[in-house]
């Protein structure tokens, strides 16, 4: 729940006049109205935006609680017989036109791919059931659907019958994400009661056989133009290659992985700003570069899943990890001031855009789990990001301000009013990873954290001010 | 006319409050209710600040129609006796005492210089009698008057005389912009009933004669400071020395505009942000940068306005484009988030001017049509530009937001609070030339412009989406 | 006194609404509403948010006036005889017991050294005696209880007893500010009435003997993490040493400064930008960069300090120079758009903050005054700056909007939310050293200034417009 900040209470107002968000403000400082107030400044804490102090796990859990309790009930398991329109209530006794009927979100997409992952995470860093019960339940009812309609022949099939994803991959958006779930499932879920193997090793297929790529194996899409690049297909394909790899022993997943993230960052990582622009086209002369925050919050998960299993060994893993501390110092510097990134990175003016933000606080965080980036320096961008993020979950637990799903452009209005919404199915896995990875880091690296003289500091502080 | 928008409700609240326009907010996206509404993003497009699809020929011959209806009573040709004070009815019968009367608009000056060009561009691409009809009665008198005065012995007439700048010009603000529409309507408008040539032969005398110069025969101004260069000054000189030399095949035209464009660049394109800066003063051991919008306007226009005659063998023309190009990237990068650039470029605290906008769309929309730079890159942004602009020509047809006559400055503050009037005349030259090239861009390679997978895309979509 | 601006009316409601500071606006122009308004436009200036011209050396002194005036009783030597509670008439015959009280402010801290320095700095450049007794009457009161106190057995002293600082200095923020006051007064104000060198002694020890430092010899703190560097110790050290080099023609005093400057620099000047960040930490792999103005104020401040006493011959006084000349590049790029810098220099979202502003223009305007930068390109800034400076001193002579005393941070909304107040002592001493140095550049350099063509010029105009 979003409480009402003395700060914001203009914001409000403005909202009741327009009906709509918060403008952007010079940030107000308090005034202290007394000399006293100055005395006492190192010991009372201002008046911030958002809860200064980091988070305990106690109070991520909360969060991550509220989160998984919304989505059990709008993302439901509830399948239909098209014919009597009546609920079917075995899965063991699926009738011939069987149709999942939809809550708030669907079974079945590259954005829930990424919500079962979070509910994994969270799972292992939380032992709480409810993650793995969201996780088991639906999984295996993928399973089951998606095996009783590949058994119908494709010609009884309507073009866009349920699953037809799972059952018929044809896009990476279809493939990448969900695979990588089914995959870490695979792994470490025998309650999920059945082989995600064959669908894995079809949406694998599509990743590594059937996806247009570019002459150098770079994978493309014909959309919006013959031979785009899209920022957000390093998550469309890397964890899962990652994941597979590691399944398999099969080092060909690895290094197609790890080629993919340096081939285009080479094209679309931009060293002035140390930020991903989003899109990029055969044979343009020229790319007008949109750091947009999602595209860079796939940009960096790409990065952390594939060297979360990549062998210490791998060639590539010394560019990877360059190029992984590059992208988090552009993406710390250009951290809003109320902790929140926004849509355009480099553009204040755009809104604050919370499933990057939740992506960030994630990346971050496992970056600094793993030893990969410094705890003094990082620790602070994600715990106020955390902090920021989880001001942005209602008391319903729906996930507020994530930009919907968004295409190419070229010119900066397209990113900067692209709508938001709680039924934007991106922020939820996001902010599940980035609670799950906060829980590791105040367990872990983060367990001293503290603010001192102010600030927050992620390091062991000396007991005295000077 | 400046419809109000949802978003811009609480901006009307402020300016009621205030008396004054609209503050600078944190781009507010429309929020997505609804599950469905999610589901229908694709197709459904978002409420943006101005029309967001690529304007139709139709749509921009309205804006364009507007304005020149507005001009024409606004700009009227009104000699009066000034002894009698009655009208005088013929150009044939001029007393000697004749007396130029103002409308909102002056006939002669740098900016109405401008305007013509763009009435004749209007009239190029639309085919349209109201453009030209301006142009033809108002070069007309200018010609007749200017005889009329010239015939008077110098002695007998005021220091301040109507068309004193015609008769005797004595700066590059008197001269380039003048020069420039009448050596185009020279070669094009024979309606105009006369010959234009000795009023073109005294401004060139001056800018390639008298106009002071800096040792390397940079063009020069004692203002504010001896030996200052205005950005300005590129638009002031190029345009009217590439149409001379166009019309007189002498080369030494053409390689003194090709060398005002480079040694200014020397001295004012600042590097890292591919913009210019406002003014130089020579003498001074650094210059603080101001990327005032409309300066960067006039070395864009003047640019485009030299390679649109530049003979392609000429020595200079690859730096010339290599600099163009370089512009348009930098001026791409700046474009506001509604559309619009800032009075400062590289500051969107400052307002969004108009003239400086349309300059752009003229000119980026001019480099694609004749293949300098990438369609699928920056149609996009005129497209939007474009649109935008036309949002501030109001009802009547005047332009709003445009800043007015502009001195040099050191510091922010004297850019950043600069007025605003429809009453600056800078504004609708660049429009109309924005709107012509615009319809150019719209029949050519701008034909198959559309709104794909939410965004504006200049080059052939893909039928499917993916 | 902040007089309530028309364009400021809507903040002024915001507050109304809000009970708190005002929002960031885009800029908002004047709109000339007439053809006449934009004839007499030269000459017309517009609604600037401060005024615009040069400020007179009288208006100047005014504003410091008030500053000293408000000073004088907010900031009283009143000494209590802790038993009786009775004050003390006399400082010939203290109580064994005697306790300083404290006004608005203390009479001994860093805060109050630059408030010292800037009262001299204002005597010297007025002849007012308001300074002068200021100084006078407090360093007395200073040296004649410090040496009661130290006269007192350390073992009867409570921990925390008035004057420890000075009796027992133990950290730069004790010693470095206090003691660059006290060097200016020992050479200039024989009315203190007695020898302030034993104090000066003490202080000098600490900072050339016992304050930690690194390897190299650079002056660090174990605060808030082991071997941290702060910006701000540049003022609190250089200063000091660069007095005491003067004073006693001792090599290492000033050897030592210059290597402070050019070794923080080495690690905490980021090019890029021409500023610094505020905290480095030895050990950290990476330094996310908060550009504090306060700080960057510490670091220009302890530059010109040091120069305007180092030998000409000194061996790294090119090296200064240039950074003096990079830092004040990346300054005046910096400055916002109503003529204060902002909290973090480089994010204009964060509030404007007015001791980094006044130590701005106090640092440009002596870089001038020296000769060490350009009149033309600087001249402005500081005098816009000033204007806007003098702006934030109330009708009471308090200085509002200046941040309090900071740590470190490593993320954006530790600084952007600072709180503000006009009992923050750092805003006073930075407003005089500014006054002062502007009234010398008026009288000086500075004489000619002028608005001419609209804009502010530092230099000789021509007479003429063109």
């Amino acid at each position: 729940m979003q409480v009402l900040h003395p700060r914001n209470i203009l914001f409000a107002a403005g909202l009741a006049l327009a009906g709509s968000g918060p403008m952007q403000a010079q940030t107000r400082a308090t005034t202290l109205a007394t000399p006293e107030a100055i005395i006492n400044v190192t010991w009372t804490p201002p008046d911030y935006p958002v809860p200064y102090a980091p988070a305990s796990v106690a109070e991520i859990e909360a969060v991550m609680g509220r989160v998984v309790d919304y989505l059990e009930t709008a993302s439901p398991v509830r399948i239909v017989d098209a014919e009597t329109k009546q609920p079917v209530a075995s899965l063991d006794a699926l009738p011939s036109r069987a149709v999942l009927e939809r809550g708030d979100f669907a079974l079945v997409s590259y954005e829930w791919g990424v919500t079962y992952a979070g509910m994994l995470h969270a799972a292992a860093e939380t032992g709480d059931a409810r993650y793995t019960r969201f996780v088991d339940e639906r999984l295996h009812a993928i399973r089951v659907l998606a095996a009783h309609f590949a058994a119908i022949p494709q010609g009884e099939l309507p073009r866009r019958y349920p699953l037809r994803s799972v059952v018929a991959p044809r896009t990476l958006d279809d493939s990448g994400a969900m695979a990588a779930a089914m995959l870490k499932a695979a792994q470490t879920r025998p309650a999920v009661g059945g082989d995600l193997r064959p669908l894995i090793d079809r949406y694998l297929a599509h990743i590594s056989g059937n996806q247009k790529r570019l002459a150098d194996g770079t994978l493309a899409r014909d959309r919006p133009m013959p031979d785009s690049l899209w920022l957000d297909d390093l998550y469309m394909s890397v964890p899962a290659l990652a994941q597979m790899g590691r399944l398999t022993g099969e080092a060909r997943y690895h290094d197609d992985a790890a080629r993919q993230i340096l081939q285009f960052a080479r094209r679309m990582f931009v060293r002035e700003k140390n930020l991903y622009m989003h899109g990029w086209v055969a044979g343009m002369s020229d790319h007008p570069a949109f750091h947009w925050g999602r595209a860079n919050g796939w940009a960096l998960l790409a990065k952390v899943e594939l060297l979360s299993v990549l062998p210490e060994s791998h060639p590539d893993r010394p560019a990877l990890l360059a190029l992984l501390r590059d992208h988090v110092r552009g993406l710390a510097a250009a951290q809003g001031v109320n902790g929140l990134w926004h849509q355009l990175l480099d553009r204040p003016a755009t809104y604050e855009e919370t499933s990057a933000s939740a992506m960030f606080v994630y990346g971050i965080a496992r970056a600094i789990n793993r030893g990969w980036i410094d705890p003094l320096a990082y620790g602070p961008v994600a715990s106020i990001g955390w902090n920021a993020v989880a001001q942005k979950v209602n008391a319903r637990g729906q996930v507020e301000g994530t930009c919907v799903g968004t295409g190419m452009g070229w010119e900066p209005v397209f990113y900067a009013f692209r709508p938001v919404s709680v039924y934007a199915a991106h922020g939820y896995g996001p902010v599940l990873l980035a609670g799950a990875e906060m829980i590791a880091l105040r367990k872990g690296k983060g367990a001293d954290a503290v603010v001192h003289d102010g600030g927050v500091h992620f390091g062991k502080v000396p007991s005295r001010l000077w």
